[in-house]
């Protein structure tokens, strides 16, 4: 039997990314999509706990089911699994992201919201997101590294709780701002420490009361460690980053132990 | 100065949780309080990409200032910071949530969302959760704890990157389920291995299409290991997981390392 492939991911089902990362793996398996209907962006791994749920089959083709859902990145991979998957998919894609789900993004992102889902079930996941925010971004220059990741992947596994954040640079081919024209290889790095500051726009309504725009400015706060996926990104290369479900702090268990005795 | 504490939640800002805890720490410093207009359980450390943002002030007394936010327990962190704290807080705060939020539900639970925030913005944070989503909870046994737990992270801070997620069991004085009717005591804790199952209900609306709910049960997947939240829990004892940000998962690094090799 080919492998079953869940595909979702926070730009909508009609993005181009969703679109041509299935178009690169379409042949690696059984792909099934379930998107979510519209931009879910910043939307982590939040669920619908009061809304209902609406399934829309949008195209079936080649062997390509394409569904919508109204809800989160996060339902979409819960409602796939529980009613249109026809057996528990051997991986979950999220992706291709228009936009960098490196560092702490890490935790706002919706298309990692779709991996950590995969993980949570015990799936093998991987999300790719490309840094470039434009609806027309060209994918091309990411096929034959989706293919050989998702490929490995599908082939070997990931260890259990343990999914990829996979982050590809903006080349020069694609704007002038960028070192290369090619990426410079893959660096299978770690989560840099950054902030996001100046994050809310104070506007004025028309009707007279203020309202805000969440937009915001990332700095990596260790611009120096090389390795690091914004490191990686910002010298070129494809960085992978391994990432956890277990979020407990083991190293710091101790001190907190210290802190809490005699309570 | 008087620290100052800022608190959120993911149930709203007349709560009863997030009242008791105003209570509870009232005297600990001088008090912000910047909460979601209603209940948004389950929405993890989503933001508001799309959606305009509005604040309004619900009371101030007694060195106590009280806000709504529109949006989600991450943007009411957001927009406390950028908008309402007169200067940066001593203390995040996070509660005290009607519900569980031990093991996987940490990725989803908006009380979370509150505390990864300020632990993203370098501020000592705290979450707390009782595992009872009655509206009518009774919070008091938690007084104690809450108030040797918040003044003991005032007064000596918390690992940088690491915050708390601290949960309470369901005490027999609240129902004849329990074996206890006071607490064990505090467990330092790790997360453990659960899973959701059963998680979408499908429903027929009347007009002829079908919706589902989400909802789902949770299965704890290692119940002998006693240095989880999840045991504690079952045993009667406060559990309390220090919590990261940095969510690379180093102790894979290797073998992906060899699974990306020559691509």
């Amino acid at each position: 039997m080919r492998p079953l492939i869940l595909i979702s991911n926070d730009d909508g089902y009609e993005a181009k990314g969703i679109n041509e990362l299935i178009d690169m793996i379409r042949d690696l398996g059984d792909v099934l999509v379930c998107a979510p209907e519209g931009a879910r962006s910043g939307m982590s791994c939040a669920f619908s706990a009061t809304t209902p749920l609406l399934l829309t089959q949008r195209r079936k083709e080649q062997g390509v089911e394409v569904w919508s859902c109204n809800g989160t990145p996060t339902d979409c991979v819960k409602m796939a699994l529980a009613e249109l998957c026809p057996r528990k998919p051997d991986l979950v894609l999220g992706g291709i992201n228009h936009g960098d789900n490196a560092s702490v993004n890490t935790h706002y992102s919706g298309t990692m919201g779709v991996v950590m889902e995969g993980c949570m079930k015990y799936i093998p996941s991987v999300a790719y997101s490309l840094c470039d925010h434009r609806a027309d971004a060209d994918f091309e220059p990411l096929r034959p590294y989706v293919r050989q990741i998702t490929s490995r992947v599908l082939a070997e596994g990931l260890p259990e709780g343990v999914c990829l954040n996979v982050n590809f640079p903006l080349l020069s081919s694609s704007t002038s701002s960028n070192s290369g024209t090619s990426y410079k290889g893959v660096k299978v790095c770690r989560m840099a420490r950054g902030t996001w500051g100046s994050e809310v726009t104070k506007c004025h309504h028309p009707r007279g009361y203020d309202y805000w725009w969440m937009v915001g400015h990332y700095t990596n706060d260790e611009p120096q460690a090389e390795d690091t996926d914004n490191w990686a990104l910002t010298h070129g290369y494809v960085a992978i980053t391994p990432t956890r479900i277990d979020v407990t702090a083991y190293e710091a268990m101790e001190k907190i132990k210290k802190l809490c005795d005699t309570i």
